[in-house]
């Protein structure tokens, strides 16, 4: 079990929502984006902001993302969102997203990140980079 | 002076923002667009949601929109939105949105919408109507 | 091997992309949501508007949506996306998009989709139905 | 009369859309932003990811934007945006975006952006120059 888990609200809105009344699918991608950042914010304690400065990183890139859309959410509905990570490995790691409507889970979320850091020999290009143990040890 | 307002708190966050570090224009829009549905949502004691059927309306379209960007925003920025209708005439009305950071006027936005109807002989079709005078008095 | 192929071109706009320079996640969603909806238009020769009334569905609701980040994309690009079916099923079916820049595979997205009806004793819910068999000779 | 207008054609997809069905509106701000850099590459010749460098300029910042919506878009509609410069001035300009669906205007945009360079004394923050004569001259 994760020990450390972000939850957030956040209310669905008109511009959310496609012809079928329903929130678009890419919709949800953007919601689990910042949920990620806030569940890096909420256990390393520094703003998502300084993230980067703070770990002299470049971000934390995806490369993978996926979605399982179990029940349509719709304009008004209020969802919240918990997010962990479900796994670390050396320089890349998982992360799971949770949206509930009513207590109801709506959609399954998932991505995968790498801890990035600015090529030396070439400033252009990015590589992964081993995550500390500090950072790991923060989630718990 | 308008004496309903509506102030809202928001996180500008990674999606917001284009290649030059700073809020895509188009993402004000969508965040003034919510912010009247909130002021609406206050003033009437009704949800967005159930606006709609409250009052018979298809919805409150959009006629005119227009924003002057002062200031920059940028990834963590806090936004608070303050939204007030400036003007009701018979059936369409002016919304103005300060959005500030830091207590800096960083965006002004404005609209002009109407209070929509489904026409009787062209359900295709939607008529303006005149706004109810109780609407109006909970405006102040 | 897939008969039907859906080709198409795009340029990666400056909104598509976030602070980093590159595409931001979710408009690659985005890009797969409408290449469906061409690739079905192509397959079976009416415009993707008139495919709910032609075949009485309410449309091709997602269950699953998946991408895969090989490479960034900036702005600027031109892409390149293949769309097809790679697998029908009764009522649901998979489609794998390619997103090449420069001929190099950049995203490989995937969609799994169902054949949806209006329920006929509570109109509010969809229920999936058997896709025909003419749709999906279409695709080869 | 502007000498030089450019156009373009797209079609309105799903994900444009909102529950009442027509382009929600933040979207046309997005259509009409890269409308703008479209135009700039014809004008100026080289791509719009090549024109900051070209010209040492850090882009075209928008200070105001604006839109007038006649007649709503809606899915698998085939719109048509001519944009043009409607007026220089020493470092700011006016560009105009007409949308039309079958030939007829729907969405009437403006925009008004600065010529932006990086200030010398002070890198993080950008000062407007004057519009070269030459890139003037390339508008007619």
């Amino acid at each position: 079990m994760p020990s450390f888990i972000n939850r957030r609200q956040m209310t669905i809105e008109w511009g959310h929502c496609d012809p079928g009344g329903i929130v678009f699918n890419s919709r949800y991608f953007e919601m689990f984006d910042i949920s990620t950042w806030m569940l890096f914010e909420a256990a390393l304690g520094v703003t998502a902001h300084e993230l980067a400065e703070t770990f002299a990183i470049v971000g934390l890139p995806l490369v993978d993302a996926r979605a399982n859309f179990l029940k349509p959410a719709k304009f008004g509905d209020v969802a919240e969102i918990t997010s962990w990570v479900s796994e670390f490995r050396r320089s890349s790691f998982d992360i799971e997203h949770h949206l509930s409507i009513n207590g109801e889970l709506a959609v399954e979320g998932g991505e995968t990140r790498v801890w990035a850091v600015r090529d030396i020999a070439n400033p252009d290009k990015i590589s992964a980079l081993a995550i500390p143990a500090d950072v790991i040890a923060r989630f718990g």
